[in-house]
């Protein structure tokens, strides 16, 4: 199946905001085996709204649509296309008494332009927000569909999670079962790793397919099954992995879709692991980042960022020779911070960071960019040097994900495999 | 003038990445007073860049588009776009000589396929990429424009700043200057605001636009002025500013457009303090704004993440009977947590949070979104409560900006105005 996203807002196409929406849509229409043709971001004006509709309609059958629900008068989504499947609004009594109980169970009044989200076309289906006041609309019409979901990303995802999908399935007679699973990779290239599975590849069952999904230093194999027989694609999804597991051993880190935190966190977690951060450059984001897992409390105690040489000292324990001899950014350093937070926050584990995230700052021998990493656990220390070129927040995050990806990799090193 | 922004990347249908390019680029037009009247994304297929041209060339005189121009053969942008405006492939020897000092500087190899970087379309003008190997392309035909640029942010935004924008002012005769002026509003909301600067709104000369541009709890207000008398220009928006502050006094925060974490560095540095942080449920987040900011070490000493309560005694020196009679999410333990950490990292102000950023661990007393927040300077701590509705991503976010603005109220409060 084939569909096309229409997001509308004028902050967008000022720069205001940032369109997080049509990346996770897309993403889970992904999953489903739909293809996602185009996006098009358009204004709040009518002429745009029913222009880009008959457009997308030209080349698809389905549009999904965020934005312009809310109850001021910028926002007319839901009059255009009332207008354009050519009906008349009308008082959902339905809409009207969640809503009620949505703002009662804010301690909120309703005024009459929230009264007004209750208003909706008479040629839609309305899917109840159980997040929200604004309603979803189903509409249909000579085969083709249309789904409208408000532009707030928390109530379109509980929407399209909730509701939407399904229908779409059950309206396109998509009744197959899909199963994914996915493998992440490191230690291989995207070209070097197709290769390593060329005959694997060629031996995949005709319902499977085989995604290459790459960001810096892994590459995640996704296997998608699609069928009517539910036991048969997770047997052979079993089956595929355990041959992928042979072919790429150790490579493997971890057998989910998450962020190099969230695959750190769990092998922390497995092994009954805890683990601290000494962060100068990095400025606290890869606590951030490990942090942002929900139940991370398990196995992270917390993190000393150490922006000045005196914090360094006083909460790491870096002596202060070592600092005027090396320099705040060199292996000595970084080594004596993981090793000095690990004692400090009494864990198994650490990484710190020391370096130059620029713009200003840098040296002819420490240029912007440049990063030391530690990793320890147990007793064992591992550092590198990080050579990072772009923009502060770019090296910034760079230097994160690597320093993850370190301990990760002394992780699947210690576990004697 | 108005363009429209074409974004290419099978990446981005699949939601693969998401798309930053579109967003920045629309706020850069829309400072120069250019508007963007849509953007699309496609993917890297031939006919569907075709038809995006013709279709938005339909609509509008200029085109910026991104995407597509790496060395691999499933970049097809460059080949298209010879096609579409009838050219030919040549190799360009400016461009080749560039790149191979590009790979030269970074010690690599120059291969067939980056070797194929030098081929453009002898019907456009390129324009060099200081920062990669992909050619930035103008094309000119009919009085339409389409520019070509890498996907790279980096490099997109080097080429828009450094030759792009200045050449689409040139051709479209634009020569006026345009100058900005941003003041960052608290404690108002926009309809509020609107209110009060009525009469100023309507006393604007015809060459100053005001803007107001909300982020939560904050509203821009951005004043643009244009026309070919710079002095004037800069005198006016000088004279306006002044007006702005003797309307709203205190209530303006900063003077210039920049995160709330860059505004508390600017009045923590014009004032010569320090600052340092002490986080549970935002887990570094606030430390990581604060860091974001180029020159940030001049403030900032570093942060405990306090995620166990072993952290909070030991390092924060929270006391154990409080922590065990009030709980970690509370009044007192985040107050104990501010007070902590200024004295432990030796500032003058500090910034607490505690609370249950979610999904799990939330009680009906303390339900998931309840953050306790301190702020402190000198002698006085502030803390209030937050009830954050959303993911656990949102929660983190929203109370780290919240948690800011907190202390940027209180050192507004303090300047004695």
């Amino acid at each position: 199946m084939k569909t096309e996203i229409i997001v509308i807002g004028d902050e967008l196409l000022i720069g205001q905001v940032i369109d997080t929406n049509s990346k996770w849509m897309a993403a889970e229409l992904n999953k489903q085996g739909w293809e996602v043709t185009r996006i098009t971001t358009i204004s709040d004006g009518a002429e745009d709204i029913k222009e880009a509709i008959s457009s997308a309609f030209s080349r698809v059958d389905t549009i999904l649509m965020t934005g312009g629900l809310g109850p001021t008068s910028d926002d007319v989504t839901k009059p255009v296309l009332c207008e354009y499947f050519g009906g008349r609004m009308i008082f959902d009594e339905m809409v009207y008494e969640q809503n009620l109980r949505y703002f009662a169970g804010r301690g909120l009044q309703m005024n009459q332009s929230t009264r007004r989200q209750a208003e909706v076309p008479d040629v839609c289906t309305v899917i109840p927000n159980p997040v929200g006041t604004a309603p979803i609309m189903w509409f249909e019409q000579e085969g083709k569909v249309l789904v409208a979901m408000p532009g707030v990303p928390h109530e379109m995802r509980v929407a399209m999670k909730g509701d939407v999908l399904e229908r779409l399935r059950r309206h396109y007679g998509d009744n197959d079962a899909i199963l994914h699973r996915t493998l992440m990779v490191f230690r291989n290239t995207e070209s070097g790793l197709s290769e390593r599975l060329t005959d694997f590849e060629a031996a995949l069952p005709p319902f499977v397919k085989l995604a290459y999904l790459p960001i810096p230093g892994v590459v995640r194999l996704r296997l998608t099954a699609r069928g009517n027989d539910e036991d048969l694609l997770q047997k052979t999804l079993d089956e595929m992995v355990e041959k992928l597991r042979t072919i790429l051993g150790d490579d493997i880190f971890c057998d989910e879709d998450m962020t190099l935190a969230g695959a750190l966190g769990k092998m922390l977690k497995n092994r009954g692991l805890s683990i601290a951060t000494a962060e100068s450059c990095t400025g606290g984001n890869i606590a951030h980042e490990i942090t942002a897992i929900s139940g991370s409390s398990a196995y992270f105690n917390g993190s000393v960022v150490a922006y000045s040489n005196e914090v360094k000292e006083s909460l790491l324990g870096v002596p202060a020779d070592v600092l005027a001899q090396h320099g705040a950014v060199s292996k000595e350093v970084v080594e004596a911070m993981a090793t000095g937070v690990k004692q400090a926050l009494n864990v198994d584990c650490a990484i710190a960071t020391s370096g130059i995230a620029g713009p200003d700052g840098g040296t002819p021998e420490k240029p912007v960019g440049t990063v030391w990493m530690a990793v320890c656990c147990g007793g064992v220390v591992v550092s590198e040097c990080g050579h990072f070129a772009g923009s502060r927040a770019y090296i910034i995050e760079r230097a994160t994900q690597r320093a993850i990806m370190m301990l990760i990799d002394m992780l699947c090193g210690r576990s004697g495999k």
